[in-house]
C-alpha cells in the first residue's frame, strides 16, 4: 500500500471513526483502526462489535493494500502533525508515515484479523436530512435509561410510517418523543429499537459534516445502516417490545406556563444546588398572576426560591419534579421560550416549545 | 449583618478565595468561607490551615456581622445568579440572600468557629510587581517535586538580595531558576522555601486581577504574607535547607541550538507518543548542518523521527531526556524561539530563551 493524503482530511476521518474503537477489550485488534485502499480512495474503519463505521476520503493511491494500526497512537500522531501532505506506505505489517519533517514507523496488525463490518445495501427504509436526523436524536435519546437492566429502555424507539418518522425514548421517569417529516416518498413502514449511546454517537458524527446531507437508512434482520457522503454507520438493533408509551401522554393539562428558556434553566440549576440532599426534588408553582416559582431545600443546607415572570393559563397549580430531568430537556432545546404544563401534584408535567408541534417531553411527578 | 453588593464583585471574590477551601476535612468549618463586615467593606476569608486568604470588596454595609457558609454551595449559587444587586442578611446562623428574583436561606456555622488567619504586618521583605511575581512563579514552580517525600523539593526556593529576587525549584531531575529585578530599594536579604502548590495558587489569583499591582511581601517566623489591593495571601514556610543547586548549572556547553519554540514543542509531543513504553525517553541530535532531530521509539509501538531546521553552534552532539520535562518548560515559556544546549550524552541539557538572561532550565540526561 502506498497512498498520499492531506493531514486535514485524515484528521477529520480519524475524529469521525476513532471514538467507536474499543478502549478495553480482550481482542487487541479491536483497539486498532483499519486503513485500506478502495476504488481510488482510502477507507478508514472502526468497530466495537456493536457499531461499525467506514469512512472514505480522497487520496492519491499509488498501490493497493490494507493494515490495522493502534487507533489512539495513530490518531494522536496524525492530529499533532502540521497541516501538510502525508504519505502512508506499508512495509510488512509496519505502516510508514512520512511528511515534510516527520517520519514514523507504526507496528500494525494484519487487516485479515480485523472483524468484518457487515454490508447492508438492500432494504432501504427512508431518506432523511442529516440535520433533521441529528436534531431528532438530540431531542429524544437523552431520555433513555443509562443502565441496561431493561435493554429496551436503554434504546431509542424508531418508527417510520409514510412521511412521518418518530423517535422516542424513556427511562420510565421521563419520556421524549420527536416526530419529523421526511420528504422522500420511498419510506417503508418499520418499527425498531436502537441503542441510545450509538445514536448519540451518530449525532456527534453528523455534526462533524458542515453540509446538510441526505442520509439513506437501510435495514437487515438485526442491523441498521445509516449511509451518507462516504460514511457507513452500522449498528445492531435491540430486540424486544418498546413500551406503549403513547398512553401516558396527557391529552390536556390544568395549568400552562410560557417562560423564557434560559431563565427557567437558571432557576432550576440553582434550585438543584439546594436539592442535593433531597433526591433533587424541586417544586414548581404556577400562579395566574403571572409568576412561575421554583422552590427547593433540605434540612441541612437551607432553602431557595426563584420567581420568573411568566404567561400563565388555566388555574393555579404546583407539582414537584426531579430537577435533573428539567435541566436535561432545556439543555437540548434551542427555542427561546418553552411551555411547561402541569395538572396537579399527581400527574405528569409536559415541557415543549410553542413552535415545534412535533416534540413532547413528559416528566413523572415526585411526591413532596 | 446586612450588606448589599454586586453579584459580579462577589463572584470575583469567591473565585479568588474558594479554591483554598479544604474539600475533605475532619473539621466541617474548613469547608466554609468566612463573610464578615470590615470598615465599610465585606471581607471574604478561606483557609486550609496551610494557606489563608482574605479578600475585601466594596459593599453597602447597613449593619455589621460575620458568618461562615459552605464554600461550594454558596459559590455555585452566587455564580449562577444573574448580574444584579444582592443583599446578604443574617438571621441567627442562617444567611439570607436576596436579589430581584431569587431568595435563599443558607445554614451557616458561627464565625467564632473559623480558624484565625494570622496577621503579619511587620517584617517587610520587598515590593514586587504582580506581573513579575506571577511570571517568576510560573517559570520556576512547575519544576518542583509533586510528592513531598523530601519536603524541600516540593517547595520553591525564594532568595531576596538587594534588588535581585531569585525563585528556584528542582525535583532532582530538572531545575528551573528565574531571577527578577525589583525596583524598590526596601528589600531585605532573606532566603526561604515556600510550598510550590501554594505559589501556583497565588499565581492563579494574581492572574484574576486585570491591573499590574504592587505586591508587598512580609515575613514572620514561619509565615509569609503577600499583600495587594484588598488581598492578603498568607502561607506557611517549609523548614529545611534547599539544595545548593547552583553547582550543577553548567558554565558552558558543547552544542547550542536555537529553534522555534512551537516546532520543538510539537516534535517533542509527537516523540512522547512513541516513548510511552520507554519511560518517555526521547533523543535529541544537533547537527552542524542546521538540523535538530528528535527521535523516539519502543519495541511495541514503532519509531518516530522529526527534523527541525535550526541554528546550530558548536560541535555535533546528541543526548536523551525525559520528554515530559522538555514539554513542561516549553509550555511555560512565552518566547517564540528557545535555545537548547547540550554537552554530550552524560551532561545536563539547558533550555532558555535568547532574550531572558534571568532564566535557566536544566534537565538531567537519561542513559539510552
Amino acid at each position: 500500500m502506498k497512498v498520499t493524503l492531506l493531514k486535514e482530511n485524515l484528521s477529520k476521518g480519524l475524529n469521525i471513526i476513532s471514538r467507536i474503537v474499543s478502549t478495553r477489550g480482550s481482542l487487541e485488534v479491536l483497539g486498532n483502526i483499519l486503513i485500506k485502499t478502495e476504488k481510488g480512495r482510502v477507507c478508514l474503519s472502526a468497530t466495537n462489535l456493536e457499531v461499525g463505521i467506514n469512512y472514505r476520503l480522497g487520496a492519491k493511491v499509488d498501490s493497493e493494500g490494507a493494515i490495522t494500526v493502534p487507533a489512539r497512537l495513530f490518531s494522536e500522531f496524525i492530529n499533532s502533525l502540521p497541516n501538510e501532505k502525508i504519505t502512508l506506505e506499508l512495509n510488512g505489517d509496519t505502516l510508514i508515515s512520512k511528511s515534510e519533517n516527520y517520519e514514523s514507523n507504526i507496528k500494525g496488525i494484519s487487516a485479515d484479523e480485523f472483524p468484518l463490518i457487515p454490508e447492508i445495501k438492500t432494504g432501504k427504509v427512508m431518506d432523511i436530512k442529516s440535520s433533521d436526523l441529528r436534531k431528532a436524536i438530540l431531542l429524544a435519546a437523552f431520555a433513555a435509561a443509562i443502565d441496561d437492566s431493561r435493554p429496551v429502555l436503554a434504546g431509542v424507539y424508531l418508527k417510520v410510517d409514510g412521511s412521518k418518522v418518530t423517535l422516542a425514548a424513556t427511562d420510565s421517569y421521563r419520556l421524549a418523543e420527536k416526530v419529523v417529516n421526511v420528504k422522500s416518498g420511498k419510506t417503508k413502514k418499520e418499527e425498531l429499537i436502537l441503542p441510545a449511546k450509538t445514536l448519540l454517537e451518530l449525532a456527534r458524527i453528523l455534526g462533524e459534516f458542515k453540509e446538510d446531507l441526505n442520509v439513506g437508512v437501510y435495514l437487515s434482520d438485526n442491523q441498521i445502516l445509516f449511509e451518507t457522503d462516504g460514511l457507513d454507520f452500522i449498528s445492531r438493533l435491540i430486540e424486544g417490545q418498546f413500551p406503549n408509551y403513547r398512553q401516558i401522554i396527557p391529552e390536556s393539562s390544568d395549568t400552562k406556563t410560557i417562560v423564557p428558556k434560559e431563565e427557567l434553566l437558571t432557576a432550576v440549576k440553582i434550585a438543584s444546588l439546594f436539592a442535593r440532599e433531597n433526591a433533587n426534588n424541586i417544586k414548581v408553582s404556577m400562579k395566574s398572576k403571572g409568576v412561575l416559582e421554583v422552590d427547593s431545600g433540605g434540612s441541612q443546607v437551607g432553602q431557595n426560591k426563584a420567581k420568573i415572570k411568566a404567561h400563565v393559563e388555566g388555574k393555579d397549580g404546583e407539582a414537584s419534579f426531579n430537577g435533573k430531568y428539567i435541566i436535561d430537556v432545556l439543555n437540548n432545546l434551542s427555542a427561546k421560550e418553552v411551555s411547561f404544563e402541569i395538572s396537579g401534584k399527581l400527574n405528569p408535567g409536559i415541557i415543549r416549545t410553542p413552535n415545534d408541534k412535533g416534540y413532547i417531553y413528559i416528566i413523572m411527578p415526585l411526591r413532596n
